[in-house]
């Protein structure tokens, strides 16, 4: 016992979730829930009535970082996400965003490419209040417990940017077709701009990073080659070439069976799986990255005998590789504390 | 050339699309589209004019059989679709189905599963209208073109008897979960009026199926075996065990990676691809089904060299297999019919 100590000690040092982050595997898997804070949690919703909008409560380092410690609290996940938000570039970049109470985010018009290009430089400056959020963050965190910091991915920030709110994409979509151009050019100004907010991220203490590519789904296989697998191999590049060697998950919701082709070509060390990845597209993902997902939040909501049968048929398929326990989507709003809390206890035997 | 003619005549007097069908590998791919009668025609527009509601227009077998006539006069496709929709199969089992104008489907009530079960066979009847559209252009279209029957897949007709209209499918796939008994019944009684009211079709002159399953996205591995390839299963079984051997296609629009289990498990001929699906996965498909798809219907919207070049792609990708041209989801009604002819007569040469 006390010799197998001594030889775990170096690993054991780092937080689960990087090791297996590092493409370990581990007696059982980390787990965090995308969307862990916010609504889900009643002191959340207590919280939010103190900042006038949400853009200003995501520019608020102590709400946020209160946001982002509140689920570490209640619940032994092994890591925590900055409490930010992925339209927060847009709004640096200089386009009006705001949220509609119960509709979503509304962003204004859109600026020019080349007004956006000079603003670069700046946004970064303008997101500062998210890496203060991550220092305070990180001196309150246990330090066997990782801070995760996000961008949202170039193409989906897109798609928000060019239709003004949530929707269904079909201008955003018929754009990557009639006028490729001027989308390659917004995505390279988002590429740009996310290399340097995520090396801020680093900086100010995030030990890993994710990128939310939320709308992945419903585009052929050239078209999500070039928006989507590209520029984050572009962003993963650009952090690469700042010597930032923080490891990286990429997360393209609906990818289907293109995430494959994503995994091989993107440079991430970490997928994210939606709620439809098979067991098998799974376990060969793990042969060349770790592998982050897939409950599907609406059983997480639903709960029952399902959801324990769940939870242990994704920890018997995945569990033997390089694997972080997770939802294949955020939390929903009225998920019931309780589920949450019995499927990290399941997870974690905590 | 004499020789070669009577060598290959029993193969060449079968309509192109059957023997793409029936896994043959052909010099240029059948091609019809999803939706190509309808609303992108203007004179779809014209005939509809001349009924009250569309329910109503799809009951009336002189004006169902000239709307699945009219695209066949313009365009060089290779197969036509009889006019009806998914939603006649609810309405004839007892459940109020309308549509709200410019707002889609809209269903009453949801009656109780005894109540359905008990109008199984009288739903068959109820549709016998569509049995003597099928009959009407049979008679009219020339021997080499097919005539394909459909009937929406019981999971995506049952989102809508559920959801009581098009909508994010949150009720139906919670129900998946939290009162699974309850969705397989309701299933089951699909299963069975589907299998019936496809016999009915093929009886009247159908000579192909196609089984809807538009909403095959968001579903982990389990549930959609259980909701999706299953019920599928079923349907061909049914069909075979009364004698009928029909070919089938299955389309299973969203099933990502899925689909390769779907294709092994549905015994169906034919697979839809969704404008998702990679070369790749095509081709490994091609081995055991004929394929479908997969051209964006954006695309085809947008035009331009991007869409010829997409043809071209496709047609590179899967010719050298069964391989049957199509778009991945269904013709958008403001579609320039232009871009249409020009990518029938880009496969077809006429």
């Amino acid at each position: 016992m006390a010799l197998s100590d001594t030889l775990d000690a170096p690993a054991d040092t780092q937080p689960r979730f990087l090791r297996a982050l590092a493409h370990e595997t581990l007696d059982r898997p980390p787990i965090w829930f995308m969307r862990q804070a916010g609504r889900s949690l009643p002191e959340y919703r207590q919280l939010r009535t103190r900042a006038q909008d949400f853009i200003s409560f995501c520019h608020d380092p102590e709400m946020a970082a209160e946001a982002t410690l509140q689920p570490m609290r209640r619940f032994p996940f092994d890591a925590a996400i900055v409490f930010a938000d992925i339209l927060l570039i847009p709004g640096a970049l200089g386009q009006r965003v705001w949220f509609e109470a119960g509709e979503g985010p509304r962003l204004g018009e859109l600026p020019s490419i080349e007004s956006m290009a000079d603003q670069v430089e700046a946004s970064t400056e303008r997101l500062s209040a998210i890496g203060e959020t991550i220092k305070r963050v990180r001196a309150a965190l246990e330090p066997e417990r990782a801070l995760i910091g996000f961008a949202g991915a170039p193409w989906t920030v897109a798609t928000y940017m060019i239709e003004g709110r949530g929707s269904d994409r079909v201008r955003a979509r018929t754009m990557a077709f009639a006028e490729p151009e001027k989308l390659d050019a917004l995505i390279a100004v988002l590429v740009d701009a996310t290399v340097r907010y995520l090396a801020m991220q680093v900086k100010a203490g995030a030990q890993a990073l994710q990128l939310f590519e939320s709308w992945a789904e419903l585009l052929p296989e050239d078209v999500f080659e070039r928006i989507v697998t590209r520029p984050h191999a572009a962003i993963v590049k650009g952090l690469r070439d700042l010597g930032i060697e923080t490891p990286i998950i990429g997360f393209p919701r609906g990818a289907g069976s293109l995430v494959e082709e994503y995994a091989a070509g993107a440079g991430v060390q970490g997928v994210g799986l939606d709620v439809q990845a098979s067991a098998a597209i799974g376990r060969r993902l793990q042969k060349s990255v770790t592998i982050q997902g897939a409950l599907d939040p609406l059983l997480l909501r639903a709960g029952g005998e399902a959801l324990d049968r769940r939870v242990d048929q994704l920890l018997e398929q995945w569990g033997g590789g390089p694997y972080i326990f997770n939802l294949g989507h955020g939390v929903i709003p009225d998920t019931p504390i309780e589920h949450i809390a019995r499927v990290a206890h399941r997870v974690t035997g905590r």
